[in-house]
């Protein structure tokens, strides 16, 4: 059915600088895997919020944070086969302000995704993640209206996928996609070790969450050869031919 | 991926003889045009309930209305490409009991479906409707156990698709599916005549819920040459490498 | 408009003897005063679960607190205008079974009601209020149907309004209607006092319930002469010519 | 009773010109045939977003569609009875800044209304549509605090109804009332026409939508002679002596 | 257990001067009459929307309306034991900017809460209340953020309580912590009192409140000594080693 | 507080005879640990339907599959310090008549209960876990009741804890409690060890999700000493002195 490109553009628009990884890292390798283009957006570095690790450093500032998170979250990219950029909007709290907004609907114009990619609507424990996933929503909108910034294409009705929150079940997530991405879990490995002086203890952590949404996969119908999965909520119904 | 057959089969569980045709009709018509068997279980003719035209004539009984309404939906599933049977439980208020339970899970461990298509659960105009959505997680929960019936074979973790209730805001019903039927629309509606000695006015009714469905598919990013659809709330997560 | 006729008949289905005094009294008593006929079926007599104080005298017996409870309902519903009947059914747990079903099927197509007064689908604490509310819908689904007993007229569409239950929150309860009961609230203190054998710590709570309820109302609009109201929440949407 | 003003003044919030005429038409114009004052405040033109046929034209600049679009939405105003005005805030995205905000607050005190109408808290295709929901209750409240500018007067506990969304599920919108438009219906299908340059293929689609809602009123139990409703969700509990 | 300190730390964030007396009282009597140090952030006086009684007074302006709260809150917050401060960020609507935001981070780092007291998220009656609990879950993420304001401690995972809104079932409120404050109760009458100037007819109603809450507790499994309660909502989960 | 027993009386009651060990070993050894009573009650063996690895054996029968799931339940709780009993009610489906009923309520009465542990209310997966949930209040109702079988003695009101769900977010479950279960977690491993030959890939998978809960605890504010904790949902709002 024409209405699913056989490459869906991605579009990932990441509250912090490490959020991609931990969260959407399968989702973002298996596309990249198979010639669609990804793009990251991180809002900011998560380089106060996020970055415990590094200020338990000696002489650390927040420069030196916020380049090594740069850092390490562009190899991460890499690693996963996306290209990926900052906004550098500050965190705990992020800010989005009018310009930021002007520039996330710009990259969505650019860029013609099929699908986006970021946080719930509503997480008790990080207001970032509830930004994000609002000016997500409203860039969006502002992406497809005809009237805005004539120089540019509308955008369609892309997807929104929610990626799994730490807790999920205190932040209302509801998986309705389990995403087998068990031929590219060696790359999400790589791509969290990237961030690993930050946050290395995570990696484990969302190693069994694969291994854990995996068996679920299984559950819901997949093949027995899936072992690794991510959980996404999808923001709008599924179109198409096929009843499933 | 091995875990999408080509031609999922489907078995529909419909609390009255003409649901199917009114609430599924598309996605019947749809699966069968590819290939894929599809079987419509009836629970009950809706004899007393459903069939308002028919004892509105002279010396109406109701063997005289399962008699028609038979023939009417068995014309219907004709229409649509699908095998049908009847299991006569009785309707307002549909009973059923344990030997009508075996009955079920016996069909679906004949027919291994991949799809199972049924009501909501919760329908607070029409208890029938929620007692065939609890009779189908029941009863694939019974064909899923090993220890049950040694001699045929388990099913899978079929799909349960919710089929649109005639108010749906007020059945708590969303739809996460909106089901292209365009290249099949002309069928429905040949379906839907077949029952129109019953509940002739319905038609009109159920072509614009088609049409309202279709525009809001065209919304979620379907093509504009969808032109009609039909909306589906899934029971379980969906599995796949695909990213929607 | 002709859907809501001046004097709406109004049947009640009360788990327990008691309880459509403490949850309903002023709304019986208000529509009886305008002339309504108002009717109330008791499925049980509350004699094990809801008769504590009569259980506490010495040589209670079943039958005894059954009679006790049959007399003081019957002069409750006196002094608040309303015919009563008791099927007898038992509680904790309340049984229904088909004969009973059938029974308030009778009843409501003998009253033809425009509304039905009756508890809400969820109670964790008591089950048989949530029984009390599945049998109300499921009969008033039988009582609909034109092919059920073609010697009776079928009921139309009659609201549903849920009462309020003694832990609202926690049952999920949502009040959309509160319904001023100033001018009768005198007589549903007398009606709850004729339960006070049984109940009487409950008179004092009620009281202020009315008063919180009334409260509330004038904080939603309602003229400040208000001071006692019943919470009611619907089933069904209202439907009429009225933009409130 | 007096809390129920036989005419009931409406202020309309609508976030775009043409919202007013889709989804409140038929209320607009019934109130205004009773004799009710009606004002719509217009917070934008919806010049972007929503006048997709203008910027087809050749030549066509924000200028002239906010001109073409202020012509058309005061015609539909006029065909249904109702004063309107326009903020000119701007959308997708919509932005309202303290000073707009004041400006609604006076409107409210100035015109006392009984009946806001305005859109859903959480629409997930539509920020604009939130923010609106969001001023109003943010003004209803500052509107009715007696501390508030001294010189005007404060208003009542006005109850706010939410008009249908396009796609109303996945809005989470629940209908309670079924609004009975029939009576003027051809009034709304000629305000509807006035905006028929901007977005003429929605008059049809508006129409089906009053034609679904009026079968839905029947089934609810409004008289068969209706034959197009309005739906709306209220806000807040309604208060009354009417059992329904 | 170590995370359950004997006397745990409580910041309480009130929209409004009041708020915390009615609302939170008894927990705050409570917390202190066991040597916890208990703080009250009051976001604003309620001086324009919650101070009708003062306003009626002739010659009243709005420094002498917040001079009064001022010295009325302050009372309270002495009868019940707590100390206070007030931001003064203006009500009716409240507007919270960075510089407050940032104050209250510093108040949360330097006192080190176990537990913050706030309002509900959503009361569609009062947008302050909703805007005090996105400032608390706001302030609180960054106070636990470890690369903010380098030279003060980070907090813990302090739990957030939610205590009642005036007309819980509409804003959504579920409790699910009854607080027995008996043995404090008439702590918080006096400090009700305190307020009583402005709103002294919310005594009663807060003390029938208390009533209500107390039985509910008792049915909850209170030893029936518990004759007052207050009800709190928590947002986190709690941990521990008591099944309970 | 005296409404809080230092060892509180746990009765758990599972749908067959593994779950308690999988979803509340942690508990109930926990609980052991303390002194405290603790009494498994299951209502089937779950012969059928969770006895995969047993029916792969070569001649296995109905009657070995349940004597092989009653020796390993048997070890399993003995490991945990509870005692159990086999009500064999059947599974897939599990059928609970009056008899069964009329047993539980003994056996609660008996065993006065302060705390309960069973299923989730609505597992789409699983009804067996949705019957034993209701058939928990149910009884749990009936041992309350005063006029219930005058010779034992009414329960008071325990708390109901459900456990986690294999798919926790599919089911609707939001933990509330997240227990901390390090001190015995190895005996929770051992008692797994009990069930591996029915379901032994489940240790692992149920060890990973104790971490995983563990993780969230020291979250939510554990101490780091926390290792593992098991998710648990309250039906009940708590009662008690303590701010948390």
């Amino acid at each position: 059915m024409s209405d699913h490109p056989v490459n869906p553009s991605v579009l990932v628009i990441s509250a912090h600088a490490a959020d991609f990884v931990w969260r959407a890292g399968g989702a973002i390798a298996l596309s990249a895997s198979k010639g669609a283009p990804v793009h990251v957006l991180c809002l900011s570095f998560g380089e106060r919020g996020e970055s415990q690790g590094l200020w338990k450093q000696d002489g650390m500032t927040l420069g030196r944070v916020k380049a090594t998170r740069r850092e390490q979250a562009s190899a991460a990219a890499e690693v996963l086969g996306a290209s990926i950029e900052f906004l550098d909007l500050g965190d705990y709290p992020l800010r989005v302000d009018e310009a930021a907004q002007d520039r996330i609907v710009s990259v969505m114009r650019e860029r013609q995704p099929d699908v986006l990619l970021t946080h719930v609507p509503s997480d008790p424990y990080n207001r970032d993640h509830n930004l994000a996933h609002e000016t997500t929503l409203l860039t969006r909108m502002v992406a497809q209206a005809h009237g805005h910034d004539r120089s540019t294409r509308p955008i369609g009705a892309a997807q929104v996928l929610q990626f799994e929150p730490h807790q999920p079940e205190v932040c209302g997530f509801v998986p309705d996609l389990l995403l087998d991405i068990t031929p590219v879990f060696d790359r999400k490995v790589k791509a969290m070790q990237c961030m690993s002086g930050a946050q290395g203890h995570l990696v484990q952590y969302y190693t069994d969450l694969g291994v854990r949404r995996g068996v679920q996969a299984v559950r819901n119908g997949a093949p027995k050869t899936v072992t690794h999965a991510e959980a996404y909520q999808r923001t709008f119904p599924t179109v198409g031919e096929d009843l499933r």
